[in-house]
């Protein structure tokens, strides 16, 4: 990627701003392979952003993720909003990008300019993804995108952090495969603001259902919301609206609470220690001598001269020697 | 947990050196609870670890992950080995810990004392998982356990990240779950240094196979190892001879080719930069006026007064001002 001259850098940014489908394309493809590119865009961006309610989507593959996100954003169409997903795809090595590409789902909303669909490869890496998502969320944010879907694979332990990422997390669920214990497993109870049972038609529904409603009064949330449980089936169509109304209220709840901006600024803390955390990493490997010198570090951990709790304080020593008494802030 | 004196430290020291369990069970309890705490011990047993080959493993819920492990376990207790295992376990928010228990498991092995087998909640913090669980593997690999499996739960980006950290890696497939296109989807082709198709008596193992094998040798690996692929039952106990002859040659393939030292050294290159970041964080959230200060710059982002790159440089400057001229060595 070139360096955009500043010029052709406020084109873009002014095109995103209208909202402008090729411009945000272009901005994202950005982010995510160039991230020093992409920051002066993201500084400017970043103050017209903050309209948009980001939902994040976890459940085990074949639960019927993609269909249900997909009637979500045809629900939202319905009344109105801008709708954006970004779905999290992993990576083949083999392609070196994302296999269920945007492309076929593109196909059913393509004569829409309404709906923004962006697939993004992990690519190994959950922390890069986590962080390259809120930059992505960011360009759909400020392109006056009023909904985003955030839509994960699988139901990983980083696969759950990205979803936590979001304003509201769906946690979808489909009876007989288990769930009940899957529900415990990832640790997936505590980060659902709305459990989904897709598939609702197939026998156990019920059962799931009453489970779950057991575990969540049995654990009630310090927020004091009450996560709704709703049924769908999703290539159908039932339950849609219901599920769409939920996420409504889980919002409202939110914004009358103050709980969203509580919530948000939480969000922005971690993100900033992480920014601060990847900038360092960066400072040591983007420096000759540092990178030569952690070279030697490891090879000496390697052959056991040195533990890796003394070569990390010696780094750190030599990248911030005074940092205790430097952050005393007056 | 009370801080230990440094004598009662010595002797739990000494103890886990001798390879004493209930020392090792007791330690990894103070690396899991108190990394702090646990620092001056992993210094020391750091220098005596470096005899154990560890092996990761990794593949979809309900594969047969925990039977390959207990029966690859008594196949290297059969040849005399030690053996440690590392269940990675997910974490419910309810009982605050591993829900899989060691207890159950334990109940097979327990009157061995050559097999020492432990349970980690993920606890939602993959990055802090990997952190531990390297440093269980010092403790288990200071105690004399001379192969040690990290068995992960699911698939996820996060629990690849984990079985990375090995020194082997066994991609565990079963036939007829659709994973052919399981392979592609997790980026577990690159990380599998052998492939195990488990339930091989069951319909597609075949077609697995030959998938697989022409998958592999399209891609042919840039270190010149040919992953293995080889067939088990793991109930039955079938092939699992072959499958540690397997570990076996990969563990001969890179002692020879010098690829094990190469991998190792980056293995804590990567660790030592995990390292440097943590403290940075903990540096700055120990600190009461730094945390304030995050606290102030969080608020202000939420309400988009300001943007966080310009925040994370802001905290950056006020904690290590001369990060770029600190970083000259002689």
């Amino acid at each position: 990627m070139e360096s955009q001259s500043k010029e052709s850098r406020e084109k873009i940014i002014q095109k995103v701003l209208a909202g402008n489908a090729r411009a945000v394309a272009q901005l994202i493809t950005i982010v995510e392979n160039d991230p020093g590119e992409a920051l002066p865009y993201l500084r400017q961006l970043f103050r017209h952003a903050g309209n948009c309610f980001s939902i994040g989507i976890t459940g085990a593959p074949g639960a019927g993720k993609s269909t249900l996100v997909d009637q979500l954003a045809q629900a939202y169409r319905k009344i109105g909003k801008k709708v954006g997903i970004i779905a999290i795809d992993p990576s083949s090595p083999f392609t070196g990008g994302a296999i269920l590409g945007d492309r076929i789902r593109m196909q059913s909303h393509r004569l829409d300019p309404g709906i923004f669909i962006r697939s993004m490869a992990t690519r190994g890496r959950i922390g890069g993804l986590t962080r390259a998502t809120e930059d992505v969320l960011t360009v759909m944010d400020s392109a006056g995108f009023e909904i985003v879907f955030i839509e994960t694979v699988g139901v990983g332990q980083g696969e759950v952090e990205v979803a936590k990422t979001a304003d509201a997390t769906i946690v979808l669920l489909v009876p007989g495969m288990g769930d009940d214990i899957q529900l415990m497993k990832a640790g997936i109870m505590e980060i659902g603001d709305l459990f989904v049972i897709n598939k609702a038609d197939y026998p156990g529904a019920e059962k799931l259902q009453a489970g779950l409603q057991a575990l969540l009064s049995m654990n009630p949330r310090s927020d004091g919301w009450n996560p709704y449980i709703v049924r769908t089936v999703a290539t159908e169509g039932n339950g849609i609206e219901e599920c769409r109304e939920s996420i409504d209220a889980f919002r409202d709840f939110l914004n009358k609470s103050g709980r969203r901006r509580i919530k948000s600024v939480q969000l922005q803390k971690n993100r900033l220690l992480e920014l601060v955390t990847e900038r360092i990493t960066q400072t040591l490997l983007n420096n000759k001598e540092a990178e030569a010198r952690i070279q030697e570090l490891a090879s000496d951990i390697e052959t056991r001269k040195l533990d890796p709790f003394t070569a990390a304080e010696e780094l750190l020593d030599m990248l911030c020697p005074d940092r205790s008494k430097n952050i005393i802030v007056e």
